[in-house]
């Protein structure tokens, strides 16, 4: 139920569905402890305080960043082991040596340089991991590159000030699947590559690897976590139309919708256009099934939050304050000039980082770092 | 010549060549002078007090803003003359009456309902414009729908708080355009149309009529302003890759490189990883000559500024934090991890919007609207 007034809402607003966001982090919690792994969960995506310690509950310890700026706002907010999951920015050094003497902090190296420098430059201890490429090709060690695995981690095993804790992958991959099959098997071939990869690194000595994964689809879809020490999603707090898309999440589990005033309607193309654009949805976009552009649903805000998606009526463009929203008659009869829609996000860790502020159903005001 | 010292910039940092912005400021507030016309340009871009200073000098005293946050802000910095160029959002009413009794504030109107809207509700009068739609489709009445423009002015002409100022269009179908003769065609295109809806509204007793065109690639191309009151070109203050694309601007008029530190090399695919994403670049992207995907184009930090563009140096993807950079070899070679490159941004307003701040070569920091 909403229990504050939609009537005070004059710009766009990005609202959250607690309850929804609750179950999400529910649901992962509970898939990660039934598979007795360690649950990282990813906080780029809700970047915030608040929803930081609502993982509290659910016996959230450890968590993933990606950057050097978010680590410190999380280790201001309490969290005391943190992996920054993005390779090591060597110009950062001063304020990485400052966390590190703080907390538990767990960092990705991929090359000989980073560490020789870590190991020049660190005033703390560390945890490291290897990151891993299975085959996103974003960055990492090609996970069958026998000879840069095995250098990197002679290297590591050297080095006094990094304890070598184990191999980590993004398979990022997974957002170019086309079913939920095809996440699956990605998921297997993951898994599979980062055993072959940890097998190979523990014959020389380091029987202690840990396994870390992450994505929102792979861990949304697999059915369990065993074969790996820990998973890494961020997404799935609030997942999105992507996810949507790939079948990672159903519709009820969208915990995030843009609330954005009408302020323009053209009858003959059955278009509204509404204040809300790419400096609050980001410029996301989705392609439909008949090709055209979706940089979000447009659904009507309800007594209980908002209601269900039909497909006809999305946004088909987007400019810097401006989205063009594409409806049925039905949907464009009932919406007057001056009436507040919703837009459920493409992307909803973008749509956050450039909102900087949600409100819950129930009028409370959630904070995003900045 | 770069006066501060690039060692000390550890993270994605937007960089700005103040020279090159003012000569753009220049060149086109001489253009609008030239041609007789009120040069008022969209601060939308650079969001910057700072920056909105800088035009004083260039006799600028008319802004034009895209949202009322803005318009706001640019009225706390003494700008006393600003076009809101969005439909106007009914929902915020309460805040225009508050800034409609302290500037001349001038609102875009296109419909009948909105119109009796602020009849009702204005407590202040206000200039209002009717946003005409030349051909881009995106929002306004078109141009040829002459019954519609007609019961829209006359309407305004009842309303006692309404001065009825002109007609205003953006012809953003400019940024779709294959060339600069098909740019130029736009322009006289728009110019036509925009002529032809003023003539009919000044037949029926409305003889001051205005006409206010915007857009930075028609601003750019055309060699004079003849034939329009007004313009409200925003882009041009920084330009940016998408602007080189089209043919706005040339590659030394570019005004802003985000510099990125790199923080991991693939040798066999000659691609570098550095810090600089989605969150700082926007996911603006354009589709370069052989169908290759361009989130930006990546360029050496040299004494002066940064390097030519080389075509074959390019962001190939984009991730939250990840901007993964294709080189060509000397490139590859010469650069090493924790070196800084540059990104000349797709679409500079975006980026500015999701960086929040500049640092000049020399050094002076420039704070952006939050």
């Amino acid at each position: 139920m909403m229990s504050f007034d939609l009537d005070n809402i004059t710009k766009p607003t990005l609202l959250l569905d607690k309850n929804r966001c609750l179950a999400n982090i529910q649901m992962l919690s509970q898939k990660a402890k039934k598979s007795g792994i360690r649950f990282r969960p990813h906080f780029k995506t809700h970047q915030s305080a608040t929803i930081g310690k609502w993982f509290d509950s659910f016996g959230v310890t450890a968590i993933t960043v990606s950057s050097l700026d978010m680590a410190i706002y999380f280790a201001a907010n309490g969290w005391k082991d943190i992996t920054l999951a993005f390779p090591v920015n060597i110009r950062e050094i001063n304020r990485i040596n400052d966390l590190a003497s703080r907390i538990k902090l767990n960092l990705l190296v991929e090359s000989l340089e980073v560490v020789n420098f870590l190991e020049m430059h660190l005033r703390s201890p560390v945890d490291v991991w290897i990151k891993v490429d299975v085959g996103y090709h974003r960055t990492g060690i090609p996970w069958d590159d026998q000879q840069r695995l095995k250098s990197v981690a002679r290297r590591i095993n050297q080095c006094q000030k990094l304890r070598f804790a184990g191999i980590l992958t993004h398979a990022g991959n997974t957002y170019h699947a086309k079913s939920r099959d095809e996440i699956n098997s990605i998921f297997i071939e993951t898994k599979q590559r980062m055993q072959a990869s940890a097998d190979l690194l523990r014959r020389f000595g380091n029987s202690h690897l840990q396994i870390s994964v992450g994505d929102t689809p792979c861990c949304s879809i697999a059915e369990s976590f065993e074969g790996v020490d820990e998973v890494r999603p961020g997404n799935f707090v609030f997942y999105d139309v992507m996810q949507l898309h790939l079948g990672s999440c159903n519709e009820d589990q969208i915990a995030l919708a843009l609330a954005c005033p009408v302020v323009a309607k053209h009858e003959q193309r059955k278009e509204m256009v509404v204040h809300g654009g790419a400096i609050h949805l980001s410029k996301e976009v989705l392609v439909g099934e008949n090709g055209q552009k979706i940089f979000g649903y447009a659904v009507e805000l309800t007594e209980t939050g908002w209601s269900r998606i039909d497909k006809s009526c999305f946004v088909s463009s987007i400019s810097q304050e401006h989205g063009i929203v594409r409806t049925n008659n039905e949907f464009f009869r009932k919406t007057k000039i001056g009436d507040l829609i919703a837009i459920l996000p493409v992307h909803s860790c973008l749509t956050v980082n450039l909102m900087k502020k949600m409100i819950t159903l129930e009028g409370e005001e959630i904070e995003v770092m900045r």
